[in-house]
């Protein structure tokens, strides 16, 4: 089947029939038809499936002559600070099918068809990799459910032990475990330190990605490759004031946290625009949301991030600065906690530099979170290849892509992993 | 017993241990102790209660001799937009038991245990009255649980009909009826055309209520006189721009209706600071508020009162202006809706005038909504004490009065009832 009949046979699952957004949260209805739909996709070209308790998966082409133990010292280098060049072993590649909630068609799904459509572009030209290719889903990519990013991956690569895992609740209070015994999953494996995909004969990891930003548009490329992940940081800001009667308490009264959090708002935005990073309030929580009452309390979540850590540092320090001597003025309090802070990811330069040097692809950096940080952070040498994104926009319905730079895609990934596999 | 006693009664019922807020919403248990109390203390006075299938409740003082249907033209002029002075009828004082949601102490049974106890101390000084004196309780005054305010006394005087107000529902979906019918009342009285007090004799209305500002403060008065209720409107104003990726939009292609928001929130403090007036932004819905998603969606609600209909018209025209500047800026739009406004509310000013003759107290206006704004709206010429709040702070756990302003109150509505039933 080809790319453009995968992607039309994705196209109605989890999609909200009013708003077009995708609802793809993990161990749901939605998710579970698209891992029965790459199961099948996988049996119809005689891929080895390998499943886990978390519901992760790896579609595994081994062709003949091909061991997939063909290990290495490298799983004794794994969580080493320097990566070299691709190690031998598996290669493996894939992406994501979870979604945000009311997201896009690509983010995930994209790197996932992408792949099985790369293996069939390689089979038609009569490529013989020498070593197994794996096309892998990892699930809970977005934790648009449990609240962690990457979970599936995390746990597979031991980032994020099932001891943790385990405590996470949803936002309807089930608990993790709860969630996946109802999707069918092996829990007890888990419970005995096993059940997880095996990532030790792992040699490198290619992700692509649809672009989420418009560094491709601007360079006129259809495909780039990845060069880091930017460090990110979530911060609570808690404006605390006095709760008071809207109508009756006159201005120069009043001691009012929305005004302190709207000067704040509009001081990261500026802060981030001014220096080409990245600041966003899209949380809040206002007590007692009142019409008719000034507010005691505004709690505002700010999502920053920035090209290196001491730069995001410095951000959130002025942000804070701002706000609070805006606190000063109006009577207000301001308590800025961190609630998660990731270190950047630099991904392996050696094997970037070799990947772009294929296409002669331009390398940039992203500034979201991709399994391939994770991996990569576990000593597995990762890349990305990104996909033109002519609006820019992603974690939206309008999240878009053109089918011809999407077969372009498709066309950098079976080159890529033929030079990797020769 | 003296006002201490019964404020003491009073203190424990409906409030949170946690937070010091009460919460006595209509037809729920604490509003039912607070209805109980109040029946108690009527009877316990010697008092004729008379109680309706909303829960509205009045206890008459009827000395021998008067009559209670001393009926006058009085009730032909109900509607007339001139008010002349006090009509003969009975005199009703009072005010409400329920609370806002985390509110105070003081809004509202202020005026009821301070009708209670003038009438002890007219009793206690040999005052006879030569009309009937009412203590009334009018219901669901805050509009805390079914979103319109005074909805008791609405339905008294019928500025609001049954059939409006059945279909109301509370925020868990609970309709008026059954809340109604939950509490034990007559609904199918309502249902009947009935079921009501019966203003129809009443002569003038005193409504006594703790300052929900600091003007008594200002002025170094415990007691002032209410001269009128400002205009007042509840606008929503909805935000909508472009979800998007937190991490991975550059600043510049984000069209963030949290800009928008923020800017317009500051501009509407400037602008009502800078005139006098009031402005607020207390309420606030975001979508899909998301810590790593540029919101799609802000819908916030503003509260504004003016001094006169023209100025708040003027004021939210300006504050509509300047946010839909900035959604230019922003590359988002601003729809804004008037849910709802109320015209001003003038006193009877002779009767003002009258009242504030007796102790020389200062005449002063209110921009919160109270029964005594429904009353005077449906004829029947009405008035207003407001007692000092040192800190002016109100729908809140922090609004207070000092207990020898109080009992300045309670002996200023004595002298009031006394002077007013001579």
């Amino acid at each position: 089947m080809t790319f453009e009949g995968m992607w039309a046979e994705l196209a109605p699952i989890g999609r909200s029939a009013s708003s077009g957004g995708y609802n793809r949260q993990p161990w749901a209805s939605a998710e579970s038809e698209l891992r029965a739909w790459f199961a099948s996709a996988a049996s119809a070209r005689g891929l080895e499936l390998e499943t886990d308790a978390m519901g992760n998966q790896v579609a595994w082409w081994r062709p003949a002559g091909v061991v997939r133990d063909e290990r290495t010292p490298a799983s004794a280098e794994r969580g080493s600070e320097r990566h070299g060049p691709p190690r031998p072993g598996a290669i493996l590649t894939g992406s994501h099918l979870d979604s945000v909630l009311e997201g896009g068609a690509y983010d995930g799904p994209l790197g996932v068809v992408s792949a099985l459509a790369a293996l069939d572009l390689m089979r038609s030209r009569g490529v013989v990799p020498t070593r197994p290719i794996g096309v892998s889903v990892f699930t809970e990519e977005e934790g648009s459910r449990f609240g962690l990013a990457c979970l599936g991956s995390r746990l597979a690569t031991g980032a994020t032990s099932w001891s943790d895992a385990r405590e996470r609740r949803d936002r309807d209070g089930v608990a993790l475990p709860d969630a996946l015994a109802a999707a069918g999953l092996d829990v007890g494996a888990l419970e005995d330190g096993g059940g997880l995909v095996d990532l030790s004969g792992v040699g490198c990891f290619v992700e692509l990605h649809v672009e989420q930003g418009r560094d491709l548009v601007d360079r006129g490329a259809a495909v780039g490759v990845g060069s880091e992940i930017w460090p990110h940081g979530r911060y609570r800001f808690d404006f605390t004031g006095e709760a008071n009667h809207a109508g009756t308490t006159r201005m120069e009264d009043r001691r009012d946290p929305m005004l302190t959090y709207a000067m704040t708002a509009l001081a990261a935005n500026k802060q981030a625009r001014l220096s080409g990073q990245r600041a966003t309030f899209g949380r809040l929580e206002v007590a007692p949301n009142g019409t008719n009452a000034v507010p005691s309390r505004v709690t505002a979540w700010l999502d920053a991030r920035c090209s290196s850590e001491e730069v995001l540092t410095d951000l959130v320090a002025a942000i804070e600065r701002q706000g609070t001597e805006r606190a000063d003025r109006d009577g207000t309090a301001l308590a800025v906690t961190a609630e998660s802070v990731s270190r950047s990811v630099a991904f392996d330069p050696a094997l970037a530099a070799r990947i772009a040097g294929i296409g002669d692809w331009p390398v940039i950096p992203t500034q979201a979170g991709h399994d391939a940080g994770i991996l990569s952070a576990a000593g597995i040498p990762s890349a990305m290849l990104f996909v033109r994104n002519p609006t820019g926009v992603s974690h939206s319905p309008a999240e878009s892509a053109e089918t011809v730079d999407c077969l372009s895609g498709v066309e950098a990934l079976a080159d890529t992993l033929t030079e990797l596999a020769r």
